[in-house]
C-alpha cells in the first residue's frame, strides 16, 4: 500500500471520496516525495527518510491539485508544487515539534524525540530548502516568488505566536491575525499555485487564494480545539500542548471574555496552572466550544462562497466539501 | 557611517584594500538587506532587525561582486543575489547559535541568548524563506535552482556534523567532506551566481566555483582555528564552543593521529574533558597548529590556481586576495 493509500485510508470514507477525483495524482505526489527525500550521507538519510513519514495530511497537496484541477487541466508541474507546499509544511512541522517540544506526531516519534533539537532545525532547513530547490526545477520564477512570499508569512505569524505565549491577554483578533499568517497563507498560496498553473484568470486565481485563505483559518480553529479537547491516541498527536506552552486559542479567549473581575482573574489562573481537565470542564461551561466550533464553520462557509460564482465542476465540489471537513474534523 | 562601512573598518586595512573595487556596491548591498529585513508586525521587526545585525562579514555578498566584476559587468541583479546570499548565511548563523549554544556573535547577544531558541529557530526560517523570494525577484529559475541546491549541501553538512558530535574517532576526510558541504559549497555557489550573471562561459563559472570551494575549505579551516586558539575579546564570539560541543576539527584530528596508543588514549580523555588549556598546549606540542595553518594555505593556493589562467584584472586579483586572506585570518 502506498503512503498515499495510507494516509487516505486513515482519513474518513468522507475524505477519501472527496479526494477521488485526485487520488491517482496525490499517489504520484507520494512518489515525487519520496524519490526527492533522501542523503547521500547515510546518517542523514535516516533522518530525511524519518522526517518524511512525520508529513501531513496531504492537505496541501490536495488543495493545489483540486484548485489546478477546479480549474482547467492537471500538469506535470502541478504535482511538483504539490510535493513543494508538502515539504514546507512538513519543514514547519519538524520545527514546531521542537518549538512545543513534541514528543509524537503521526503516531510516530517525533525528529526531537528520537534523535534531538539540533537534528529537528537542520532537518527542518533541509526540507525548506529542497522545497525551494525543488519549486525552482518547474522554470517558473513567479511561483518561486509566490511560495517564498507565502512562507515569509507563515514564518512570522509562527514568530508572532511564539513572541505571544504567556500573554493570556491576547485579542481574538490577534489571535485571528497568527493562524491567518502561520496556516491560512499556506492554503491560500497552494490554492493560488494550483490555479495559476491552470492559466487560470487573475480573478479566478483571487478567488481560489481567499478560498484556501478561509479554509486554513476553520482548519486552524479546529486544529486547535483538537489540541484541547482530543484524545491523545486518536490524534496521534501530543495533546494540550498549547496549554502546556501558554498559548492562546479561541475557546480559551471566548471563555476569558465571558468573564469579569474576579471569575476572570480566576481563569487566568487556571490557565497558568495548564489543568487540562479543569479548563475543559470551564470552556464546556461557557460556551466556548461551541463558539469556537461556530467560527470554525463560518469560515468554511465564507470559503464556500468565494467559489460560488465559479462553474461547476468535481474538483470545484471537493474543494467546498473539503472546507466544510477542515471546520469540522475530529482529528 | 553606512554598516558597510563598519564591516570594512572592522576589518583590517588589507581587507578594505582587497574590497576597494566593490566598495560602492557592498554599500547598496547593505542597503538593500537593511531595507528587506523587516516586518509589519512589531515585535517581530526587532527580532529581524536584530538579526540583521548578526550577519557575516560580508565575505559571500563580496564573492558575489568580485565574481561578477572579474567576469564582466555587474548589474542590479548581482546586489540582490549578494543581499540573497548574506540572507543565507545569516539564516545559518542563527541555526548555528541554536545548536551551538552560543551567547555572543559579532559583539551582540545572539537572538537565543537576547530572546530564546525558539524565536531563534524562526528567524532563521524566516531569514530562509525570504533569501528565496528575494532571489525569486531576478526572475531567474536557474538562479533559484543553484541557491536551492547549495543550501541542500549546506544543510546536509551541518546535519552530518551533528550526528558526528561525540565522534572523537573522525577521520580527516570526513572532517573535510563535512566543511566542504557546510561552508564551502556556499561560498562557490557565491562564485557560480557572480560569474552567471555576468554573462561568464560554462568553463568559466566552472573555475570560479572551483575557487570559491577553495576558498571556503581555507575559510573553514581558518576559523576552527580561531575557535581553537583565539581570545574571546578578539573575535566577538564565544569560543572553544567546537570543544564544548564535542566537535572534532583539524588540529585535533592531526594530534590525535600523531599519537598512538595510551597517549592517544589521553588525549581523546583530554578532548572529553574540553579542558582548552590544556588542549591548546597539546596541540601546539604536537605541530598540529601549524599542520592545519598549512593545510588552509594550502586551499588558497588551489583557489589561487583555478583563476591563473583566466585573463587578469582588479577584481580577479582581489579575489586570490581574498583567498590569502581567509586562510590566514586573525578575527
Amino acid at each position: 500500500m502506498s503512503q498515499a493509500d495510507q494516509t487516505l485510508v486513515e482519513g474518513s470514507p468522507k475524505l477519501r471520496q472527496l479526494l477521488s477525483c485526485i487520488a491517482d495524482d496525490l499517489s504520484a505526489v507520494e512518489q515525487r516525495l519520496q524519490s526527492e527525500l533522501h542523503s547521500r550521507v547515510p546518517q542523514v538519510d535516516e533522518v530525511v527518510r524519518h522526517g518524511y513519514r512525520l508529513g501531513g495530511k496531504r492537505l496541501r497537496p490536495a488543495l493545489v491539485l483540486l484548485a489546478g484541477q477546479a480549474t482547467g487541466e492537471l500538469s506535470d508541474e502541478h504535482l511538483t508544487l504539490a510535493a513543494v507546499v508538502e515539504m514546507i509544511h512538513t519543514a514547519t512541522l519538524v520545527h514546531d515539534d521542537v518549538l512545543d517540544e513534541a514528543q509524537l506526531r503521526r503516531h510516530e516519534d517525533t525528529v526531537n524525540a528520537r534523535w534531538n533539537n539540533e537534528t529537528s532545525v537542520l532537518l527542518g532547513d533541509f526540507l525548506f530548502s529542497h522545497s525551494f530547490y525543488l519549486a525552482s526545477t518547474t522554470g517558473s520564477a513567479e511561483a518561486c516568488q509566490t511560495i517564498g512570499r507565502a512562507t515569509n508569512v507563515v514564518c512570522e505569524g509562527e514568530m508572532q505566536q511564539t513572541l505571544s505565549e504567556g500573554d493570556f491577554g491576547l485579542s481574538q483578533a490577534d489571535y485571528l491575525a497568527i493562524i491567518t499568517a502561520k496556516t491560512a497563507e499556506l492554503c491560500a498560496c497552494c490554492c493560488e499555485l494550483g490555479a495559476r498553473q491552470s492559466g487560470a484568470d487573475d480573478a479566478t486565481i483571487e478567488r481560489l487564494a481567499s478560498f484556501g485563505r478561509n479554509l486554513g483559518i476553520a482548519f486552524q480553529i479546529a486544529d486547535d480545539l483538537l489540541d484541547l479537547m482530543s484524545d491523545e491516541k486518536a490524534t496521534g498527536k501530543t495533546t494540550g500542548a498549547d496549554l502546556a506552552k501558554r498559548k492562546m486559542t479561541l475557546p480559551l479567549i471566548h471563555a476569558r471574555d465571558a468573564l469579569v473581575n474576579g471569575p476572570r482573574a480566576n481563569f487566568v489562573d487556571l490557565l497558568e496552572s495548564a489543568d487540562l481537565e479543569r479548563i475543559r470542564a470551564q470552556v464546556k461551561l461557557l460556551g466556548s466550544l461551541d463558539y469556537a466550533n461556530r467560527m470554525a464553520t463560518n469560515y468554511a462557509r465564507r470559503a464556500a462562497a468565494d467559489l460560488a460564482e465559479l462553474p461547476a465542476n468535481p474538483a470545484l465540489e471537493s474543494l467546498v466539501g473539503l472546507a466544510n471537513f477542515a471546520a469540522a474534523r475530529t482529528s
